[in-house]
């Protein structure tokens, strides 16, 4: 199964894909959309096209994206709700199922604490797929969505038949189980 | 001449299409599409098609959308963003230029007024296009928001070659020349 990641921003969007077989994690390709200095509508189509493309280049099976939060600027928030919107509609145009995670619930997954610094966040990413080096912090945070979407489909997998209380907005639920194991 | 405006929503997007020869304005089509109950995702498929769809059925030349603003609620204005840049990614998918016209701009050139009521706005519409009734509020404000783009180009065509001080991003500075033939 190959997952793809996104890290939505207006300036710079974040993409990461990796291929998840049973437990093993696979880095496939990570990068950055920036969506240059044009007008609102061209700058969404930067990024409309450019995950797009990513999407058609790397073939994944499924997609998930991070929560936004509001800033402390409200304008900012609405562009950065229109950059969303737009990598979004590259997602679901590619026919794609799209999971949503807060960066709380992105963080523990992947560090184990939901308070890791971006540091944390690119060392631990760089463990669990292997890298050779760093990712950049917004490569890595669509490579940690990638990861945390891996675990929580993995956790609805092993408990798949034994209780419903486990679904896709908690993901959560069972990722302790298996932090020790992927971290260690 | 054929001119779309979209009036940017998460729950409803309203849509108007005129057309626009020489200093006349006529109907061509109006209405909403209503995003559904799913979910963030699907919902902005619903959009991003809907909106395809319009553009594809009535060819436009043009596209106009309504700036929109800050919420009282932060989460309603992310919603907002989201919605209004689904929207954009369907227009410039149809290889639209979209421009954008605040609800003042929007409001000033149809009714004369930026202090309009939605009534007004509704009222203004039928009597422009010589409707045979009220449109709703969501297409009356499509409608609106194509319409002032009307104006804001038949503005730059007349000036053009004349001062490079009006542009799209101030159409208003030349509506109050033809408001008065307009409105009465």
């Amino acid at each position: 199964m190959i997952i793809l990641g996104i890290d939505p921003g207006l300036r710079t969007t974040g993409f990461g894909v990796i291929h998840k077989q049973g437990s093993k994690l696979r880095y496939i390709a990570s990068g950055t959309i920036k969506s240059g200095e044009g007008d609102l509508p061209t700058r969404l189509k930067v990024i409309l096209d450019g995950v797009g493309q990513v999407a058609r280049t790397y073939g994944p099976d499924c997609a998930a994206i991070e929560q936004v939060f509001v800033n402390v600027n409200p304008q900012s928030t609405l562009l950065l709700g229109q950059a969303r919107g737009a990598a979004i509609c590259a997602l679901v145009t590619a026919e794609l199922s799209v999971a949503e995670y807060s960066p709380t619930q992105i963080k523990q997954a992947v560090v184990g604490t939901g308070r890791a610094v971006k540091a944390q966040m690119q060392d631990m990413v760089a463990r669990l797929l292997q890298l050779p080096g760093l990712p950049g912090t917004d490569a890595a945070d669509a490579l940690g969505i990638a990861i945390c979407h891996a675990h929580s489909r993995e956790t609805l997998t092993l408990i798949a038949g034994g209780t419903s209380a486990a679904t896709a907005s908690s993901p959560l639920a069972g990722l302790r189980l298996r932090r020790g194991r992927l971290v260690g």
